[in-house]
């Protein structure tokens, strides 16, 4: 049984290396080429250790690590779901929930529930470290387009008011976080970066 | 203060973006293009994670991840040292404690002082976080290679006693995880994958 537990996890973490060929819409910092999800969700564990003093409240450090580190692992099944593209949105919910029970279904039992429990955690944006993981899934490539004069903005011709919808509640999971972002928002306007309306 | 203290942060955040065009040798699965630093680190916190049963002694979990997510900082300078690169080996250590003087340096103090003590106690190989993450650094390419049907290790004619050189203190970690990576070593050598001297 031991054997068995030890090669279940290995076929889960063999099969998440899918993930590294998963693009994103972000381009790397120096017009480089695309960004893929694991990269995006290694940046973002980064941040959450070293930026965690700015979380509106108290979180659990390891746990809101792994749940950044795992929460684009659906996308190996259901691909990227671009944050502006309205048609994808509306799909994204279902195509999401079969690929985590495929993914960590993976895994043996009792991680499998606390994989699926995590990863629902963050998509619902309910408790300290979903709102936290939620800051830096949406500060990290803000910060990558604006190090590329928002060359990712321009192409998607992204509006003001579609980038503060996003984060409608970003500012709920850190209002120090959320002012930064405000003022890179509010230069990339000013540059013709964003569309101001 | 407090302004400066989250742009240095961020200067930092930003700069290790390069660390996603540091490549290895290690290719992914399904015979991929080669693994870059990040995505080797994302896969290492994920599996410290996932495989912390198997650490000989207790480990700090987020100290772990974190040092893992981090390890390999340096080679945005220094380059990627090849594990069985002899003359690269010979310079590696200088060359990385200059890059970490410089990376880690845009940090405000506490958290520079803080991460270089980190990659150091990493290096230093002494601690049970350290002894467990280098479990993974190595058990994470040999995953990869194994699903590969050992493609690098035939590339660069890989000896088993290289394989064991490397992994002389694997066993310090994780008993466990260094029988399996054990069986995985024994399956190809039976294949000629890597040879038997």
């Amino acid at each position: 049984m031991a054997e068995k537990r030890l090669e279940d996890q290995m076929k889960f973490l063999l099969e998440i290396d899918k993930e590294k060929n998963i693009l994103r819409q972000t381009h790397l910092s120096g017009h480089g080429r695309r960004e893929n999800d694991a990269e995006h969700a290694w940046h973002m564990a980064i941040m959450i250790y070293l930026l965690r003093e700015y979380a509106n409240e108290k979180i659990d450090l390891a746990k809101t690590m792994m749940m950044a580190l795992i929460h684009d692992i659906v996308e190996i099944d259901a691909g990227d779901t671009y944050a502006y593209d309205t048609a994808a949105l509306a799909t994204q919910q279902e195509r999401e929930a079969k690929a985590a029970q495929r993914i960590f279904g993976l895994l043996p039992e009792d991680q499998r529930e606390e994989m699926l429990a995590l990863f629902q955690e963050f998509e619902d944006y309910e408790t300290p470290e979903a709102r936290f993981a939620h800051v830096l899934d949406n500060l990290q490539p803000l910060m990558l387009n604006d190090s590329n004069n928002g060359g990712d903005w321009r192409e998607h011709q992204v509006k003001r008011s579609q980038v503060y919808k996003r984060n409608a509640r970003t500012s709920t999971g850190s209002e120090t976080l959320w002012a930064y972002m405000e003022g890179l928002i509010q230069g990339n306007v000013e540059k013709g970066n964003i569309q101001d309306c």
